[in-house]
């Protein structure tokens, strides 16, 4: 390990804590499942808007989505093969009753970990054919993550926001080159920008391409051919180290609020 | 076998020519690559229009993609890690060149297979962990389809078409329940309603659940706050036995001359 990259190790173990920070099972960080985060978020909201009515679902049936593009549009929501198909969002959906008495959603919120170099290495474990290589080469599983969210996008085709989390976590979802200490001393790097390593451009048509790690609840319109076109985006966070459950709610309430902003401006102009 | 499963099997067969008609290695039907097909629709195009510039292409940069947005809103197409990441549909990408020298998208090639299980069941194969039964529980793996149409939709964002056709073949998209005779003499049947084996469900939200095995090339638009919205579906074709080159061909070639005819009426007009 040259001197470079020990100062450079030594600085980012600092920073994250000490050297088993960045992370591994002996880290101060405890990951959560995001559906407990979920809760968490549910009975925040209900606590800060004593006045709406709120509920938390785990999924969606496939029908209620296409009866919702069949109201639209005749053409649409028609085709269904198995009749109790439903969308199961890894932190499910969360809603709000509007002064009509429809349900509208305000979070749905899923969770994917693809890529575990960070831990094969700080184990000393080998991976590959002959278990003689440190990294292991991505695989394309995240590419499902745009099923539900075109799912969704669908059923909130006639709304103005969008409030699609997507939490990223692994080696395969790094915004920076890490260094990592192997049990032997050498100090092995996980390239943030290599096409072996690096998932992020597989989820970011979800998003057209725009920043990570920020809230996109508020749809764009765009101007096409004298009229406007909207944008779905998803909000995708993605890093390598494991989503603390504090993090995780104030991201969620951000977007949650949002939707609660977009709703009541729209309806207090009806 | 009851009596009446043996009829509807032999109807079945005689339907599709044969004891092996429904498929298998011995039936009348040659699959070929979906790359062979959209060659031959290649060649197609440039003789049936001589006086316009075709290309084909088997990928597109993800930076075009994001440049192509970035145009359109500088919020939009500015994330990218990996920087010669590349979408490459199955058939490739067929592009016929504007009167302002602009290569403009007229098809858009995916074919998948997912579901062995009228193949296992003729070839007296059993699955699972104990080896002990006729059908697969179907797998996941086509709901990665969705992501290289979300990266065709935003590339094709300022268009008014989406050529995108995806050939589903497998018992996996069944769209009827089948009889399927194995060595030993039993019926078994494939039912193209169940949970455990239809995957049609998990690609419709790329068409909002219209009817399947149907051109949607021409995007529809939906009136949405006193403005449009464009909805950009999925042209879904899907099956149990593979898809003859000719079928292909004729499909595809009805996808590529609708581009080409909304592409023409929109020059005219400007």
């Amino acid at each position: 390990m040259s001197k470079g990259q020990t100062d450079r190790l030594s600085e980012q173990q600092q920073k994250s804590g000490g050297p088993k920070g960045i992370f591994g099972e002996n880290a101060q960080i405890h990951e959560v499942s995001v559906t407990e985060a979920t809760d968490e978020v549910f009975d925040k909201l209900k606590k800060a808007h004593p006045l709406l009515k709120f509920r938390h679902r785990t999924k969606i049936p496939k029908k209620e989505i296409n009866d919702e593009l069949n109201k639209i549009d005749s053409r649409l929501g028609k085709t269904l093969y198995v009749k109790n198909a439903k969308i199961k969002p890894d932190g499910g959906i969360i809603e709000v009753e509007d002064d009509k008495g429809k349900w509208r959603i305000i979070l749905v919120v899923e969770a994917k970990h693809q890529g575990k170099d960070v831990e094969n290495i700080q184990a000393g474990k080998k991976v590959g054919k002959n278990n003689d290589q440190d990294l292991m080469v991505a695989g394309n599983a995240i590419e499902r993550v745009h099923k539900n969210i075109n799912e969704i996008r669908n059923i909130m085709i006639k709304e103005n926001h969008f409030p699609y989390v997507v939490f990223l976590q692994g080696s395969n979802f790094s915004t920076k080159t890490l260094d990592v200490l192997a049990p032997d001393g050498r100090c092995v790097k996980i390239k943030h920008d290599s096409g072996e390593m690096n998932r992020i451009d597989r989820v970011t048509a979800a998003n057209y391409s725009m920043s990570i790690n920020q809230n996109h609840c508020e749809n764009i319109f765009i101007k096409k051919n004298g009229s406007y076109m909207m944008l779905q985006a998803t909000s995708i966070y993605a890093r390598c180290e494991p989503w603390k459950e504090e993090e995780m709610i104030e991201i969620m309430m951000q977007v949650a609020e949002t939707s609660l902003s977009i709703l009541s401006k729209q309806l207090s102009e009806n």
